[in-house]
């Protein structure tokens, strides 16, 4: 059989890596990805042929990938978070509808989800993602930054939390800031913001902010932010954004 | 220690239950949580006192898990796929900010993260939420259908990708059909729509139909719906979202 397995990692820490994902991992031959997320994998990724691929050459991995399944190595195309959150699955499902070689036909894909890295940073501070959010890269190499901008603009009117991906990268800084200012029409100074750095990793960190003192200099392209909505609050050392619940504890209007 | 931990089952399939998770549910001398979702855990859940509360108790148990906690017993609040997102996780902060007891200030919580349905659906039929997506959920219980209707609509105009949360329920299902039709004002009858239903667990049903042909009558309170953006498209039995990596393998423009 012709397997190719497209997983996320998860976010990091290994005690986060599903079942499904490590008996994956396990069965292959070769893992493809970019170096980072394949030394995340400490001795899951031992004995097995790595090519780890940099940054920027997401189609070569894909197609790496699919050419390695298709010679008959159990593979698996490796991302961090979930494959299909700003991961590699839909550049193999590209590649397969742009650029097909006769034998990927052969390939047998499966996604395997992950838990992405939103997700581990809300449950470090609490639960900011709990109501309606949207999820924004704020990368600009493949989308115009026009319908970035648009995008946190509809955002803020629509009074969405939001997660932001490739919130900086090193070479950029300006977009986060553009969002900032963007958002601070819509939100207060004081909204809960969530800086979240290799979370369930070595080096963690963890900041709460608000929107109007979040400063883009610390981060870095593995830097993670999360902006609370007109409703989070803070309880102790805890971000949470009500479902709505309060309204049947206490009809009176919520406290800024 | 009077530990309580918010966790997220994950889709269902004890195979995408994190380790991190399943430690703590193994620690627990009591669980709390919906009937379903406890009986999902299978054997994780024997032995240990079980405390099943209906749908629509959700400060009733959120109370009683903070309760078992502070009098000593190791609890979890066991929500499904992540607590954090449509989860429990964000009632028992509700609690503590604005009806604290004091023996809660005892209780040490922690939050476990977990895959969520649209996750584990999306990988099941691809790639669809690969870039920008907003999360909705359809109830309007405790959020006014108008702020609901106004994230939709937004959510149209950005040209997201939408994951759409409690879609229907036994007693209504206009509130979809409405959102089909708003969107319907922004993208075209043949963007794909995936009818996610137990992915994972017994009796999975996955539909890819169209936003045309999104029909509620078959739908019911545990299924899912993701709705493509303008450039979700189909290759074989994959539904995917491209990033972008196409505009390097072929300038030409987006065939229809």
């Amino acid at each position: 059989m012709n397997r190719l397995y497209l997983i996320g990692t998860g976010p990091g820490g290994l005690e986060h890596l599903s079942p499904a994902a490590r008996a994956a991992l396990e069965s292959c031959t070769d893992l493809a990805g970019h170096g980072l997320y394949l030394n995340l994998l400490g001795e899951l990724a031992e004995g097995k042929t790595r090519h780890k691929t940099p940054m920027g050459e997401e189609l070569a991995r894909a197609t790496l990938a699919l050419d390695l399944a298709a010679s008959g190595r159990t593979t698996a195309l490796v991302s961090s978070g979930d494959a299909g959150i700003y991961g590699m699955a839909t550049v193999v499902f590209e590649l397969l509808a742009r650029q097909p070689k006769p034998e990927w036909a052969a390939v047998d894909i499966e996604v395997i989800p992950g838990i992405s890295a939103m997700q581990a940073a809300a449950a470090r501070v609490g639960a900011p993602l709990a109501h309606d959010f949207c999820v924004i890269s704020l990368s600009d190499l493949l989308t115009p930054w026009e319908l970035i901008a648009k995008r946190i603009d509809l955002a803020g009117q629509g009074d969405f939390a939001i997660a932001f991906y490739n919130a900086v990268s090193n070479k950029r800084s300006w977009q986060l800031l553009e969002a900032r200012q963007t958002l601070l029409r819509y939100r207060a100074p004081e909204t809960p913001v969530v800086v979240a750095f290799n979370v369930t990793r070595k080096g963690e960190q963890l900041t709460v902010t608000t929107l109007g003192e979040l400063d883009p200099e610390p981060l870095n392209m593995l830097s993670l932010v999360l902006v609370g909505n007109s409703e989070t609050r803070r309880v102790g050392r805890w971000v949470y954004t009500p479902r709505g619940y309060h309204h049947k504890l206490d009809p009176s209007p919520i406290p800024d």
